[in-house]
């Protein structure tokens, strides 16, 4: 998929997110948002050991708070921008809340094995198996955080 | 595998309360809970209409609530409970919670086809793909609860 320029600009002020939540006590480096139409509806950082919630993921905090911010749980026609590409938890959750659209920095393959659970399938096998159709484009700008998931931190 | 006394004891309750969820306002009929040692850590019922936030089905709910009340994003040794097969999402966040048995209830092929996001994958293969082991046993008392997933509610 080509990324929107809205969509672009929002990777820029998450992987910047990324690096300052890196530097934070308790936050790990990885930052999501969610965008829809021309606007950001949320961003998110992973809140796992602020929040001692292994579900708190940067995705699932974009999540929830972009769908308290529209009251419904359903954000059809929003993408999904995050620093690090979705692990299975948060790529499901994606797709429950109708995200369509899915633009990300720092590929699977380049990062840490331990931010995926199921590496036996990749972003492919999802796509592949999905009830419906997303659109999904990785390795954006990734440069700028690769360092931030060598070693596997969350 | 083969479920404990705790476990199949944990499962009636979770089927008890599927039941009252589904009556009750904003709340869903799917319950869930997370076992360890020989107590019950937590329960938690589906509350994406109640929160407008389509992460909170009750696995998500159960293994939040767990892990607060043992103060770490770790329930290793713990069994995740639940009145239906838990989704692609919860599945992956049980294993990032590090839990290692799963009973459920329902079972993906008796239900209706939203609960799940990647119908493409069932859950032997998410058992093949995984990076740890984990053992799942599906379907036990399913009868009493399959009614409430005939039609795609959640």
């Amino acid at each position: 998929m080509e990324p929107s320029e809205i969509e672009l600009k929002t990777l820029d002020e998450v992987l910047r997110r990324a690096r300052l939540a890196a530097e934070e006590t308790g936050f790990a480096g990885i930052a999501a948002a969610v965008v829809l139409d021309d606007g950001i509806l949320a961003y998110g950082e992973n809140q796992v050991h602020l929040d001692n919630d292994p579900t708190r993921h940067a995705e699932i905090v974009a999540i929830s708070r972009a769908c308290h911010s529209v009251k419904r749980p359903d954000l059809t026609g929003a993408t999904l921008v995050s620093s690090l590409q979705p692990c299975e938890m948060c790529l499901a959750a994606m797709r429950f809340a109708g995200i369509g659209r899915l633009l990300f920095a720092a590929r699977q393959d380049n990062v840490a094995a331990k931010y995926f659970v199921f590496p036996g399938l990749r972003l492919p096998d999802f796509e592949r198996a999905a009830s419906e159709g997303f659109a999904a484009r990785g390795g954006v700008c990734e440069h700028r955080v690769l360092d931030l998931y060598a070693d596997g931190q969350e």
